[in-house]
């Protein structure tokens, strides 16, 4: 039989020890962590960035087919990546969570060890936190704290026409993954004799559950002396993306559809779903790419880099927002990200 | 009728941005604020202090008896006054809610009204935040951040043999509002007829509803040159918080009940209600005051402060963690502070 310890028995400081005993903190800067009211971080002479995200089951996953350590290294992943998405880089999380008694320390422990997977991974610290009763479900809330040198910071408003739009990877394939695992679990819940066929699926199921943070990106960036115009990260979908740059920047764009990255897998899996990649690549969400746009005298820069796609430009507001098909067609963008209220 | 805007309507963005639209702000240190992948603080010369609460309807409020706006202004002041407890300054918040399809956007301005509030009394910016549906009930994540002069934080491990105890304002107040509610929420149940009678108890439900964070004590720090050697604030109870400053500090403590600071108000509810006073003072949480330790040597700058009350003094560890009666009896201290796992 499995080991379950009942969380009440620890006690909630009991829970926080328990859960963050094995944690060394990385960052010189780190100078107080867990453990106090708050935690202290020392930032002479850089700026900080801060995000924070609020991740609810059945909401936002589904532990039907969501492992607890790959919810924890995705729940701070996600976080990362709108540090990295700042052109910063992320130095400290403070990690909340809400549980319900259906929840063992055992697998809080799975769910940190996730955690701290991530942490290790990233190079961040975990420097406090919350931990609480929820009445229903698993509740996480987590904040990043990034640091850059003063005024390199990226935002989503600051593109100019002109500028090369760019994205990281490859995009659709976490929302093909969500597709598979949608489609097991009704096939499972119907019949629950039936085992699920995941084998040949690893990649996009891979994209969705444990999707990776573009750190290398940004590394790749401040070698290469890019400062990207704009930036933002994808996990609403490219179509929304491009929308929010352009919105933000009070521009126009056109985007063409022979220049989205699709991986391999990702194509084979929309077809056996009868879906059209493209639409696959432009809506769905949560691939945690970077979307940037940058000034064309940069583009000798990218040439060589293989993980990154130049997908379109920035026009003048008046020209509009522009999809252009393999087949010449133009079309307006719409979003079709991710509503969580329109469910 | 009263109007009722269906937050689906607006969708995120247009959530957050009628929600945040009318928030100006305050710090020089705010760069980039809502509306990126996440905001950028400058902290030159200072160091950060960061602190994060969840807050889950059912578990730490009854929207039964708490005006939205009340929750707003609380669910700030509870994250300030951690910040406050390190002998920091806040300077932001970010604020990220989950809401099941029970809230309208009017809901919501309510809840913002009491954060805007908070934010505009203790001159902090609002500069972010994640706003998402929920499957059940309301969600708040808040994360406080602040700063504070290099090494002039005060943790709770640093309370020295010989340090005298000291608690602001007075405590078990909101513990008595508590009470007062629920036994006025389960009259209502049993029968909704009868009007609730708080005519007399405006003092004890404030304390409860509309707490406040001591930020006039720091300042009082300051001005008189204090530093407190251990610090944090009173949220669970001052026994457990005394435990708390003894175990992280490995001292022992003596606590007076004679000097326990308990408010008339709170004093006529206990025994309106058959409570022992001095029970609800050291095992009634949620009052946000401040428990500091501070050297002798500072006796006299603290005479005139009448907000506060010196309640003991450490000890050697192997003297135990005492409380010592009106009647002259000692007793072991032991933390009835409230654990959200055992409810």
């Amino acid at each position: 039989m499995e080991e379950r310890t009942e969380v009440a028995s620890l006690g909630e400081f009991g829970l926080i020890e328990h859960l963050t005993k094995n944690f060394e903190t990385q960052q010189a800067s780190t100078v107080v962590s867990v453990g106090d009211d708050a935690a202290v971080i020392d930032h002479f002479g850089k700026q900080t960035v801060i995000t924070t995200d609020l991740l609810i089951e059945g909401v936002h996953f589904d532990l039907m087919y969501t492992p607890l350590k790959h919810l924890g290294y995705k729940s701070v992943v996600v976080n990362l990546s709108d540090v990295y998405a700042m052109n910063a880089m992320p130095t400290q999380i403070t990690m909340s969570i809400g549980i319900s008694n259906r929840f063992s320390v055992e697998a809080l422990d799975e769910f940190y060890e996730g955690v701290f997977a991530a942490c290790q991974k990233y190079g961040v610290d975990l420097i406090g936190g919350d931990t609480s009763a929820s009445q229903k479900g698993f509740i996480i809330s987590v904040t990043a704290i990034g640091e850059v040198a003063p005024n390199r910071f990226v935002k989503r408003s600051t593109a100019k026409k002109g500028d090369l739009i760019c994205v990281t990877g490859n995009v659709g394939g976490a929302f093909l993954g969500l597709t598979l695992l949608e489609r097991e679990k009704r096939i499972y819940l119907e019949n629950p004799q039936v085992q699920p066929d995941l084998e040949s699926e690893d990649y996009i199921v891979g994209r969705l559950l444990k999707p990776e943070a573009r750190k290398d990106i940004i590394e790749f960036f401040e070698q290469q002396d890019i400062t990207p115009t704009a930036m933002m990260d994808v996990s609403d979908g490219v179509s929304s993306e491009v929308l929010h740059l352009c919105r933000q920047s009070r521009l126009g764009c056109r985007i063409y559809e022979e220049k989205l990255p699709i991986a391999p897998q990702a194509r084979q899996a929309a077809f056996k779903f009868g879906l059209d990649p493209t639409v696959c690549a432009l809506n769905g969400g949560e691939d945690y790419e970077l979307i940037f746009t940058m000034s064309q005298d940069d583009y000798d820069k990218i040439t060589l880099q293989e993980e990154i796609a130049v997908i379109g430009y920035m026009t003048d507001e008046e020209e509009g927002r522009k999809f252009i098909t393999k087949g010449g067609n133009l079309h307006d963008i719409n979003a079709q990200g991710w509503n969580a209220f329109q469910k």
